[in-house]
């Protein structure tokens, strides 16, 4: 463990047994304690700190005041060899996604192709997390999920009925990084407004509008707004549609019935999630089609720069290459966010305390 | 016909004779002019007036210089129950697409989900056309396509090596119109930025930047700088992802190897596309689906206004209206569109000559 002022960095192998730690304290099964700390980890590893053990705390509350089930067992209540509707018994959502996940690669594997679905589940973190599980298999990975609480309205509206809907889609590629994009469908996360108002910074225009449509760049009349999906109308339809296919067609929250999880602690969220895996080679052999991504990737990375930008990017690029340096130089958490922590360990009777 | 200065109007099974009467006299065998005249005058009922009848002339250019296979055959050359790739044999796209699209329904009420591919296309119009006909199936309908002409760097570039790629979902929803989506991954298109520089308008910031990342407003100064993603790099992001899933997995073309097809005539486009379609009963029953759909559109549309927006609209809700409205009161087409189209029936000694 190293420390500055600011923050302290831990190997993600001591966060990872910390997460698990604490969720088995709190009476979730040993087995899928391990599978949240794994995914919650992994968001930490990409970056995606917003979506790691960051959340732990508001996990925490959660299932202290009932709001999950810690005995869940999710499971197929409908299904054929390439599809299945999984029911997640208000589980983990870590836990329900990773079943849908390794059930979906399964299926893909057997029949060519798998499309699954969940309802009654939870917030499961970062979706590339799940959108490249089936990359080890040589699969394509695609993940849709339902937010949980509502930021956005309507293309015209007022009334907050949409969520930041994130889709996320993974493609294997040989000796480059995958391909690993994860988009929330907003331009801005409410995480990002929140953290201009604590620094006291102006929002640029785009991010939100206020109820007569003038742009807002006050982030601490964020709750006079809302947030702005990505293209205007063309956002708010990818938006609406990922939300229909994650939620309305697993049967779970869309619209009205999303609650907002950071208030309504124990009502129960009836997270959607949608997953697809696609073998690459029932198209390309598969070792052909890694060499043609990688050279693709490489055309777009060593095409011409405009002046000042030092790289190009492709999705996931910059993520990999944080995982990358973390497992080497470790996450590096806020002290804020180590103290809140520790307190959670010490409330929960957990020995291990983050030390 | 009715007619005023600036427009005429004809009935949409005037044009579709018309279409497949010219495209017949190019040699194009009855069945596939006649699937080419369905899909352009079905975009054009839609009110999408680029991807339709506008689009004749091009196509016949493209014919005429030898650019596209008249006799082509689109077969599957790897196939399982759930996916294949089609080899479009350098036909029509509007040919490919509809063969693919009808190849994927067969296999999704088969075997309960299907995802096929295209490589060796051509510009197939609009691709709502294709995305919605699942959904008469009861399916869930999506297409991908790369683009025919590169009009975007990657994120931080200056090089034009991305298209438009554009997505399209389609949703059935019982008493309401089915759920239509359609975008380009770009904020504007070249053709709303082609009109801007016609009518003399300024283009509104983020429709286009110049080489060093500012604002380019004038349309006539369009080729001194490119198209901008929608939400900036996640736009950037899910335009290559398209890019990859319908050009690069299927063979087809991606990045430098996409031909200007404006241009390059008889250059083979390899137009690569993505289709997938999901009988919506593996997850719901369909009737109780379309009812939930039903309910979540109404509340939606139904929810509190901006002050001085008079109407919500979900995707597809207006391109669903316009094709009411036009199969009643007839497609409105542009004079020198007309006078176009006259001149090119007039050259292929074609007796219809829309008057």
């Amino acid at each position: 463990m190293t420390s500055d002022k600011a923050t302290q960095t831990f190997p993600a192998k001591r966060l990872e047994a910390f997460i698990a730690n604490v969720l088995g304290a709190l009476g979730l099964p040993e087995r899928d304690a391990g599978v949240c700390a794994a995914r919650m980890t992994e968001a930490d590893l990409r970056g995606v700190d917003t979506h790691g053990i960051f959340r732990l705390p508001h996990y925490c509350q959660r299932i202290r005041a009932g709001g999950i089930n810690l005995q869940a067992k999710p499971r197929a209540v409908r299904e054929n060899a390439v599809t299945a509707l999984v029911d997640g018994d208000n589980g983990m959502g870590h836990v329900v996604v990773t079943y849908a996940m390794q059930l979906a690669i399964r299926k893909a594997s057997e029949a060519g192709l798998a499309w699954v679905g969940t309802f009654h589940g939870n917030h499961a973190g970062a979706g590339a997390v799940y959108s490249t599980m089936p990359v080890a298999h040589d699969m394509i990975g695609m993940y849709m999920t339902v937010a949980n609480g509502n930021h956005m309205p309507p293309w015209g509206g007022v009334e907050l009925i949409l969520g930041t809907n994130p889709i996320s889609f993974a493609i294997p590629a040989g000796e480059e990084p995958p391909i690993a994009l994860d988009i929330a469908t907003t331009v801005a996360s409410y995480g990002k407004v929140k953290l201009a108002a604590q620094k006291g910074e102006t929002m640029p225009i785009g991010w939100m509008i206020d109820r007569k449509g003038q742009p807002l760049t006050d982030p601490k009349r964020s709750a006079e707004g809302f947030l702005l999906p990505i293209g205007g109308y063309k956002g708010y339809g990818l938006n609406a549609v990922i939300g229909m296919l994650a939620g309305v067609l697993n049967g779970a929250a869309f619209g009205r019935n999303v609650p907002d999880f950071n208030k309504a602690l124990v009502t129960t969220n009836n997270s959607g999630h949608m997953i697809l895996a696609l073998p690459v080679d029932n198209f390309q052999p598969v070792e052909a089609f890694k060499k043609e991504m990688a050279r693709v990737i490489r055309e777009m990375r060593d095409s011409e720069r405009m002046e000042g930008v030092d790289r190009i990017w492709l999705p996931g690029e910059i993520e990999y290459h944080k995982v990358q340096e973390r497992l080497q130089r470790g996450i590096p958490l806020g002290s804020a966010l180590v103290e809140q922590l520790r307190q959670l360990a010490n409330e929960l009777l957990v020995l291990d305390r983050l030390e």
